[in-house]
């Protein structure tokens, strides 16, 4: 039986780019993506077809409404997106969701008794959350495996998380010659129900200056331009 | 404003003790469940009525269907919960369980602006799950203070787990004590709709143990007995 990875797709950009070096490093990938009552379900879609068009084994998509809880602009109508750079943790900041999208994956990781878990966090281009951190990821992997039966039996359980000393430009420069196809993915914090970003929020404007400083194509439909 | 919990409601005899404890430590109180795709969803209105027994300042319920994962048999119909003791880490273990759940009351807490998380786990008188050991919790504490705003800010998170060293007996007696109705709870894995307990599972087992040894009635309304 080849090693089995969960991967977290989001359907956004960075997590394609995991997915194909989990896929490259010759990983049976499970694809998890989570509907957490986010604005930008074209997420979702792309998720989908992300997996899809990376030869996933599986790929499932869970649904838990952290919208319930509130507290930020991707889960909440009455707060708006940015359309400029802001000071400190951003209002697109929601509360825990890396703790709850990597514990998801740990549920399921342990029943596929697959012992690494990719995502596809980030801590050179990103918008300053702070489960983005390398030292929140290493502090997860320590807490997985006392929570779990891989850790109990002696099992290491691994969080792997490739990007997350990478510019935008290298992920996506990574990812082009791994052959993701970039026109598949959504990343704009408010994208249309097709998948058209804006093109001035944070995700976009990283995304965007990443496709320049790569020297490849950005793919993007943009509703402004 | 007097400090905010948010407590972890399950339903069962455990957390409705952990509920009556933050209570009397001044806490004002937010009852989180969730409906995780348990056979004996009783254990949902009976987390309803502790927390109004109790006076929770708020009390949500939210759904995420761990189901969909499978592997245990408090979420999956075709493996049966067993009716005596087993070796090593049960059937009835629920992938993650606790790290989802504490997620998601980490989740809620940083919303709030609450910085104290209480649960029921207890090591003593346990089924041996591994997410219920103390170092699981105190891993769990250093994560989610490196996971969220509070930790960024330097503000210090606690995880409390008032039961993790007291046998089942003395939860009973410091809950009765604490004026704790136990008719209202639900501990069985196998409860009717109702929420009469079966009577042998691994938790009716322990539950009705624990009533004889602390002396205390036990107002369990068994289907055999």
């Amino acid at each position: 039986m080849s090693k089995r990875a969960v991967v977290l797709v989001s359907g956004g950009l960075d997590s394609a780019t995991v997915l194909a070096m989990a896929d490259r490093d010759g990983y049976e990938c499970f694809g998890l993506s989570v509907g957490y009552g986010q604005r930008h379900s074209a997420e979702l879609m792309a998720a989908e077809r992300v997996c899809a068009s990376l030869g996933c084994e599986q790929h499932r998509t869970i649904h838990i409404d952290l919208a319930a809880f509130g507290g930020s602009a991707l889960t909440d109508e009455s707060i708006a997106v940015p359309q400029a750079p802001t000071e400190g943790i951003p209002v697109t900041y929601v509360p825990a969701r890396n703790t709850v999208f990597l514990s998801l994956a740990l549920a399921w990781a342990e029943v596929l008794e697959a012992f690494d878990i990719f995502v596809g966090v980030n801590a050179v281009d990103y918008s300053g959350y702070p489960d983005c951190r390398p030292e929140f990821i290493s502090s997860f992997e320590s807490m997985a495996n006392l929570a779990t039966k891989a850790g109990v039996e002696g099992r290491k359980l691994s969080i792997r998380a490739p990007l997350i000393n990478l510019s935008k430009a290298e992920i996506i420069k990574q990812g082009a010659a791994l052959g993701v196809d970039y026109g598949l993915t959504v990343s704009c914090y408010q994208a249309t129900e097709s998948g058209a970003a804006c093109g001035v929020c944070d995700s976009c404007r990283l995304r965007r200056a990443g496709f320049v400083e790569a020297g490849v194509p950005d793919p993007t439909e943009y509703v402004t331009n």
